[in-house]
């Protein structure tokens, strides 16, 4: 079975050389994070990630979890792994100290998260799901629903869950038929069902806290009428405990096609008691402090499947002898020489590696500015991070979901027939991966929310301001001769990405469907830049660490720089046939009939 | 569950329309092919494929095959459904008369192997691999063998298998350890263990023909020691009928990604009595005659299920009702407009299309170019049709697989959070469609075969004889006004793969791992070319029908055209892309150490 090493060194050169998280100090919690407390952190997770929860990735999936009459089981390990993970104070990792979280910067929880991803995504889900209900409590309960739930999810004692979805309606939840009559005691009775409801039953915690929308009789109609609840699996006595049963509960998992150790529900509530969590019919605003989160959340798993798999096809490639290189034996002591030495492998090798060392610093980057806009004490400073996670949120979830899929599928190409069969694991990170295209809003909702509400919010502003990021990198490197093999494509990948903004302002804003044809282009497009922007950074740091003479970690830059070069020369280009895509319009797209099809 | 309808109407065209497979009249087994027979024989294989085969298709996958001690029981109906199968003739239709075969145009055979691989991929594998075998005993076997083995192949009664690959050795057959010794007889004692074995053991037939490549003892070294022996499960008696049972089984079958219904076996030959086909140490000439024809058959597995895929996504987005439409409410009547008004979810189904009914051109093209080779009584017109089938057989292999994976992926895209789960059905097409990029030479060995031995043979000639027939297609519709929307963007593709040949004749011939590097990116670039000539000729009979004023067809026809323009403006593009990949070269891709990884 192969292994997984969590990406220390990689991550620590983004946190401390490449984004100087010390210069933050000023922050809430930043102050404690010195070099030494960060690497601790990071080799502690490393080593929970590697040996407790990767040894039960495989094993999960094919034990699966099991429903028998509403009660859900999880394979074999998890109540264990789940237990050390709590013990370890992993869970409240970045919340509020007032609720027994430990105030670390979110960053830091960005990056244990794409760990425990990678090491176990179903199981990883757990938790995540758990910080999602948490952040919505955090921003939006009242002080007791804080006291009485926010502290056990923060503790892990009880975990979350978010309940959007129901059989008819998912993108548009305006269609919502779950109700929520007032009970007159302040209570709600919450009746209807819900599906696709990760996490939303099992055996890891003693109560689960359910995030409910529903609508309230004779609230406004379609999404302006929906309403936030919090329904606890267990009625919560007085002391705190968990009490009498409440009127829901799992109907049936889902059997799907990948993350099978995570319980996907169908959950009915049969006038379950609800409270309500914010204000009636501002529901929706409540569930999008989640889903920012969670959707940049899943843009880390798209990540973590791609980093595990190019791990995977790496530890094959090194072992596997097949043929011999084209250029001469490379390993003439051997039958064959092994299939890492040939171009095609070694180019598939060079695509992952590329995208995941860039979108890592990616999520670090945004995740930093998450930060900021939660934390900074200067207004316009919260604005200015505010600006930039909304427009990235559904670049990361949409791009790094979408590439890191594709990835993985290249990675099990390294593998040939052994990669289709169970035993060799990494089949199970195509059918994990391939979620993370779908949940939290499919890549083309991210796509359309970007073109349609991102760009033009504010005047455009989020997107001024990242033009002038970028811009400003490339001008502020103009003298540095070896930065031009990164800054130059660069500045011609911004060409594009701005033609195509200009082609979007042009004609999008009078017919939607133009912009809506290109939509999932221009994500990508702005996905290329962002990426490429991370590695001239990237090349920056390194190639000044070159500079130096430092030789400890010359392998580690001059790596850096290789694949930056390789992302320039042969994965920017892409931007070319995505502008030609986005100005190609919506006639082609929209031309056929609908009965044609 | 969603249905199948097999695209009688698209290949009628094809056949009639742009390929005018009557002009081949002159050609055995082609007399007999008029509109009428054709028109019949489609109407009978969709007829079966609708019904018999794709109910199956779903509960297959679930059921799979099982093993025990060396027994391999094939799910639920597929037992019947073999009967019906060769009870129809099916298994013979393109086979040589003298062995009881109907003899009609392989062009027939490819077609209505698209239509049974979309219907029940892991079903039509089991006569899929018996097609293989029969057409390599046809080539090389002795008039005996043809006797005893290759007319039951024909007629069904008995399947057929390949096997090649073992545990150490696969893309690298020269490292093979199974062995034949001369028993004195004439017969051999083959020793040995072959993986992953399509069809190696079941219950549909009452014997099964392997076909097994294996070292005879003092041969030459590596791969020119390699000679290919029948082997069948049980020996045959002098009437003909199964007797003894041979000293080989069936040892354990894989538990895979996909094709769950068809059984991939390991093969333990323990001394099994076999005989010699073809000539001593020549048996990778006799096992390239059967690859060539499964080569082409596996892109017939990417198209099909990309056609597959197709319609299970045009019947979702068709009914699954959410949102309304940019441009304003399309069904006031309905609680909101079904998907397909969305351009995102048009433009997937728009690539899908474009991309399925090209490669449907294409398979036809180059299938009638294999009975040209085969069935011609012109040496010159057999030469050339062979250098097209040679050149296009790893481009059909590598592009229509790898497409037709991701437009399976694409597809699933469509239902959101519902192509997850089992139950609809689209995430097993995405799961089998997986196997087609891998099998029968992996899409990197395809890419390699085409830049490394397909492109440099005979000085070129192959590929300077599609530049002729493009470039002269181009020419003759040059006055023609309306075909230069189609003619135009063609001709800018060509330029670019003309520069990417360029390039590698320049660079790759004196360093291979320039070619090498970019060989995936060119197989791509001369399908994206290829595919684009499909459409320019699909659009010009379409342009002239409806000229014409038919307007029987003329639905038929403006869909053609508008979706060669959509591939024309959207998807056609991407060869400036590739050549930009390949001209990067092999140096950004090799710099990296191998131990840094």
């Amino acid at each position: 079975m192969p292994t997984y090493q969590a990406p220390v060194r990689d991550v620590q050169f983004l946190l401390h050389d490449v984004f100087d998280i010390e210069r933050y100090g000023n922050l809430a919690g930043f102050a404690d994070v010195t070099p030494d407390l960060v690497a601790a952190i990071l080799e502690e997770a490393a080593k929970f990630c590697q040996e407790a929860l990767h040894p039960l990735n495989h094993s999960g999936d094919r034990e699966g979890c099991t429903f028998d009459d509403g009660v859900v089981t999880t394979p074999a390990g998890f109540r264990e792994a789940y237990a050390t993970l709590i013990e370890g104070g992993w869970t409240g990792l970045c919340s509020d100290p007032d609720y027994g979280g430990q105030g670390l910067p979110f960053t830091l929880g960005a990056v244990v998260g794409e760990f425990r991803s990678s090491a176990n995504m179903a199981f990883a889900m757990y938790p995540g799901l758990s910080e999602g209900a948490a952040q919505a409590l955090a921003k939006h309960g009242t002080p007791e629903q804080k006291e009485t739930y926010l502290t056990r999810l923060v503790s892990g004692e009880w975990t979350g869950t978010m309940n959007l979805t129901e059989p008819h309606c998912g993108t548009d939840l305006g269609l919502m038929r779950t109700r929520a009559e007032p009970n007159g005691d302040g209570s709600y009775a919450i009746t209807g069902t819900k599906i696709f409801i990760s996490a939303g039953e099992h055996d890891l915690s003693e109560n689960i806290v359910h995030l409910v929308l529903a609508k309230i009789p004779d609230g406004p109609g379609g999404i302006k009428g929906v309403s936030l609840f919090v329904v606890p699996k267990f009625l919560v006595n007085g002391d705190g405990t968990p009490g009498e049963r409440n009127a829901l509960g799992c109907g049936a998992i889902e059997n799907k096609m990948g993350i099978h150790a995570n319980a996907t529900c169908v959950m009915n509530y049969d006038g379950a008691t609800g409270w309500l969590v914010g204000e009636e019919h501002k529901g929706m605003r409540a569930m999008f402090t989640m889903m920012n989160a969670a959707r940049l959340g899943v843009g880390v798993q798209g990540l973590s499947q791609s980093e595990l798999a190019y791990q995977y096809a790496v530890e094959y490639a090194r072992e596997r002898l097949q043929g011999r290189a084209l250029t001469g034996p490379k390993h003439p002591d051997k039958p064959a020489d092994p299939i890492i030495v040939h171009p095609d492998i070694r180019r598939v090798l060079m695509e992952i590696r590329a995208f995941n060392e860039a979108a890592r610093a990616l999520v670090v980057w945004t995740a930093l500015r998450e930060d900021l806009a939660e934390r900074s004490p200067d207004a316009a400073e919260r604005q200015s991070a505010l600006d930039h996670t909304a427009l990235l949120t559904p670049v990361i979830k949409g791009v790094l979901t979408d590439t890191g899929f594709a990835n993985a599928v290249a990675a099990q190409q390294v593998f040939g027939g052994h990669g289709y069969i169970w035993d060799n694991a990494i089949e199970q990170v195509v059918r994990d991966a391939r979620i993370a295209m779908i949940y939290e809003g499919a890549n083309g909702v991210q796509a359309l929310d970007l073109v349609g509400r991102k760009l033009p919010a504010d005047g455009g502003r989020a997107l001024r301001a990242f033009f002038g990021e970028v811009g400003g990198f490339i001008a502020s490197v103009a003298d540095d001769e070896a930065m031009q093999a990164f800054a130059g494509p660069l500045a011609v990948a911004v060409k594009d990405l701005e033609a195509a903004t200009q082609w979007l302002m042009e004609n999008g804003l009078a017919a939607p469907d133009e912009a809506a044809a290109g939509s999932s282009d221009y994500m990508h497009l702005l996905g290329l830049v962002a990426l490429a922007y991370m590695w001239a950074m990237m090349a920056q740091k390194s190639l000044q660490a070159l500079g130096d003479g430092g030789t400890a970690d010359k392998g580690f830059h001059e790596a850096k720089c290789a694949t930056a070069r390789f992302f320039m020369e042969r994965m920017l280009p892409n931007t070319t046939t995505r502008l030609a895509c986005i100005r190609s319009g919506a006639a082609c797209v929209m031309s056929l009939d609908e009965t044609a099809f």
